[in-house]
């Protein structure tokens, strides 16, 4: 179990593009009744399971779990609400932390999101001046919201 | 990935209750929108995590992963529905299939329920005398449904 402690943020610029190449992510969500999260996710050939506990402030327990990419397969297909989400999503290391950029695909088409995971909560990180508005906590933005209201479909 | 497939019955006796030692079960489920199922199940000192589609006829897939105690404890105390389904589950070899009798707890006690797991959804199978009737497909006998109408508020 780990405890996830992330910002997001929008993109100013392109600039980031330079500093990484982009690996291709496919992945999918059983919908829950609560604030759980149950993802599916395949990242090259490897397959994921992931569970998420209720957001708590920035912060909510995570528990992943490799499971073989035949069964990945069949969950994101036969249990995972439709459709699913596709993006690249590029690892940039940048003094003491990670940036993620998530281009999307498919349904998200437009939409590019970058992260960064914390230690703590309190934790000051120096953003990279292609980092824009911080959306942080907003819920359009939450990659399980990205499937019932895709990008494209925004005003 | 398993193709599980199963009967469920009531029991007539408690004739089978010398053919085995009981094992102590203690699950919970993360309510969903649909009809699949996600549970974490601890057996003895050993973590599961399960994900199960929609029913079709009388099989459903499974996917079934062994995980950390300390992980199954934390997702059964903070992303599972309360109160978690505690039983007793009885293992019994019976000619080509193996009988499980769950004596529940908690809630749910004074439920007892036999189920027998088939290869295909054909196969015949001897009942033994202390079998009664049978309650396959009826959801007030799902595990999940007995976390939000348990045995004792049954009339």
């Amino acid at each position: 179990m780990a405890k996830e402690i992330e910002r997001k943020f929008l993109l100013r610029n392109d600039a980031w593009r330079s500093l990484a190449e982009g690996r291709y992510y496919c992945q999918g969500y059983i919908p829950t009744q609560g604030k759980q999260t149950v993802r599916a996710r395949i990242i090259d050939q490897q397959g994921y399971l992931t569970l998420k506990g209720p957001t708590q402030g920035i912060s909510r327990s995570e528990f992943e779990y490799e499971i073989p990419l035949v069964d990945a397969q069949m969950i994101l297909t036969e249990l995972c609400q439709q459709p699913l989400i596709e993006k690249h999503r590029y690892r940039i290391p940048l003094g003491k932390v990670v940036w993620e950029v998530d281009e999307f695909l498919g349904q998200n088409q437009g939409l590019t999101l970058a992260e960064v995971e914390l230690t703590h909560e309190l934790q000051t990180v120096e953003l990279p001046h292609w980092i824009g508005k911080e959306v942080t906590g907003d819920p359009r933005y939450y990659n399980s919201n990205l499937v019932r209201h895709p990008f494209k479909d925004w005003v």
